[in-house]
């Protein structure tokens, strides 16, 4: 039994004005739990159990306000799909209503439960306690298995932490799943055979709904040391449950998340989306657009979402930022001012750019973070 | 083998002048397949079988161009996430980006397949030839299973077609899912019984990713003529893998989908969403908000849905349009000239509240579409 008080609090700028918003504020409360008119949800059993309750309304400007709504956790329930559809899924059919934050009550927190492993977990597993992780990809889709392969050796042979599959690499006729994934695996074991060093292979497991937990299973089997999945692609709640099945971490990629957060006045914010929602949902690292790179991201953005997978939620552990999306070698020194010690560094095609060695070229990624900071 | 001028054709709406159009297509058509710099992906094995081909620009005002990309179908593959990510992934974190129409070429229209049933196939099922269907919803979330079942038997009893769980109803402590189902579908075929009629049960079988299909079965096994869940919520490609898993028509709700055609100059447009992309997925019917109820949407938008439902796709079935989202039944006769006969009326609160009849109001109902329409 959870106790009454426990729940989802979720927090929305509604576009109108003061009057307005209370009236939409009560009808979100509603319209995101028992969905039907108000006099079909009317009573005390509806109010203290079933329906969202209206928690403050602060005016922000002239015309919309800040609310914030609290669901019973009952209602929310502990999978992700759940999570998500209370509290956005009808909403996102209204105008003007934009999630800024989202935070769960401890005893949620605690079923929820977050990342498996986390930052923490993922460096206890590397044997790289304290400087920041480089993370590239074996890429691009069309390429063969050993093609592949032989990629990820020279980038685990350099010294890179994390060797990831591209995450639109699933399961073509260039490079099926099976064999791209035991080549690759015995790559990087071979590398990690002549560096002593324990990097990570990273095999993308998006695919067939009903395929995904046997594609981690058979990750793990192959000997990869984490996986990939792009969550609003699979189903965010896919997260929790290759986490579990696998007992790897899971690397969230961003695919389709960007209609999320176009709106300036409406769908879920950047922080909330690929910070905590991530992070809830299982997320032990989570790749998004470094500032400075091929997509129109801010470096307040990515502090925001910085900020979002390391702050206190609860006893939830920390999750690691990727920022990534067509960085270059450049922008490290700069990146590693805004998120510190505790990121992860993807870089893909500048990596392979730079020289012919790729080795060579994930060496010189190495040096960048095996010193301090400047 | 796939021939190699199969593939998606997807329509693209691009914010820039001509010439900033004509470049951003040429990197989003490398963005959306081999997702590598230029110099990575060069040569005639990567431009014929790999990256998208950029086939037409033509300007749109002075601001925008209207881009058509083929994307080859080995690259599309036949999983619904992927489709999905292929379309959309990557390049919903750009600015300025919003798909306006999908269409799959012959070949690959038959291997996606649509969807199982279609309109013929939910009217055969349900003997019903010709008149608009009527669907209506057990709820709302808080009752208890038999409480449920008893407004299921009443609405079957009245002549509803197809009686569907509130999406939010997944399986929390009010009414579990094994419970519920085994309930309302008895309920509906005792009033089957008494009636003659063919009254389908459409469960909610949204919930824990790993559980999603075994639902889906045990409604099947339980009686239930239908399923119901939310694409955006669990993942699209589970309409798919639903529909084959359990044989059973699916009903695809909106929840989440709004974030994806909120925005003018980026997303999915609605009837390439609700429409194209639900059908080719495998979605039978699909519910979408009409106009006039509670949700700003307008006749032109759920013109263009139903258009996209019903047009010629390569052999795909057709699937049915259900409007709903707090309709009135005065609302039937319009929606009725716009929808014409395949059509499903989707009706909830304002059957509950036009009188403490149920039986009787569903009865009303019925008499509004088994005339001819005026």
């Amino acid at each position: 039994m959870v106790a009454e008080d426990e729940g989802l609090v979720v927090t929305y700028v509604l576009k109108g004005d003061p009057g307005g918003c209370a009236a939409r504020a009560r009808l979100l409360a509603i319209e995101q739990t028992a969905e039907v008119s108000p006099s079909l949800c009317a009573g005390a059993f509806f109010e203290d159990r079933v329906l969202g309750r209206v928690e403050s309304i602060a005016p922000v400007g002239t015309d919309r306000c800040e609310v914030v709504i609290r669901f019973p956790a009952d209602v929310v329930g502990t999978d992700f799909g759940q999570l998500f559809s209370v509290v956005f899924g009808n909403v996102s059919l209204w105008d003007g209503v934009r999630v800024a934050a989202v935070r769960p009550t401890p005893g949620l927190a605690a079923r929820l439960g977050g990342p498996r492993f986390g930052i923490e977990g993922v460096r206890a597993r590397l044997g790289v306690p304290e400087r920041p992780l480089l993370m590239s990809a074996v890429k691009p889709l069309g390429r063969s298995p050993s093609e592949l392969a032989a990629f990820a050796y020279d980038l685990a042979r350099g010294g890179i932490d994390l060797v990831k599959d591209d995450h639109g690499i699933t399961d073509q006729v260039f490079a099926p799943f099976e064999a791209r994934v035991e080549a690759v695996s015995a790559a990087v074991a071979r590398a990690n055979g002549e560096t002593g060093r324990r990097c990570l292979y990273c095999p993308t497991v998006t695919g067939p709904v009903d395929r995904i937990v046997d594609r981690a299973r058979f990750a793990r089997g192959a000997g990869a040391g984490a996986v990939l999945l792009s969550p609003m692609v699979v189903g965010p709640d896919f997260l929790r449950v290759v986490a579990r099945e696998a007992d790897l971490p899971v690397i969230a990629h961003p695919a389709l998340t960007g209609a999320f957060f176009a709106h300036d006045d409406h769908g879920i914010a950047l922080p909330a989306l690929l910070g905590t929602l991530m992070r809830l949902a299982g997320a032990d690292l989570v790749v998004f657009p470094g500032w400075g790179g091929r997509f129109p991201f801010t470096r307040e953005g990515c502090q925001a979402v910085d900020r979002a997978l390391k702050e206190d939620l609860g006893g939830v552990r920390s999750a690691f930022p990727v920022p990534a999306g067509g960085l270059s070698l450049d922008h490290v020194p700069d990146l590693r001012k805004v998120f510190g010690r505790d990121v992860v560094f993807l870089i893909g095609s500048a990596l392979y750019e730079r020289s012919p060695d790729l080795a060579a070229n994930a060496a010189f990624f190495l040096s960048l973070v095996e010193t301090r900071p400047a």
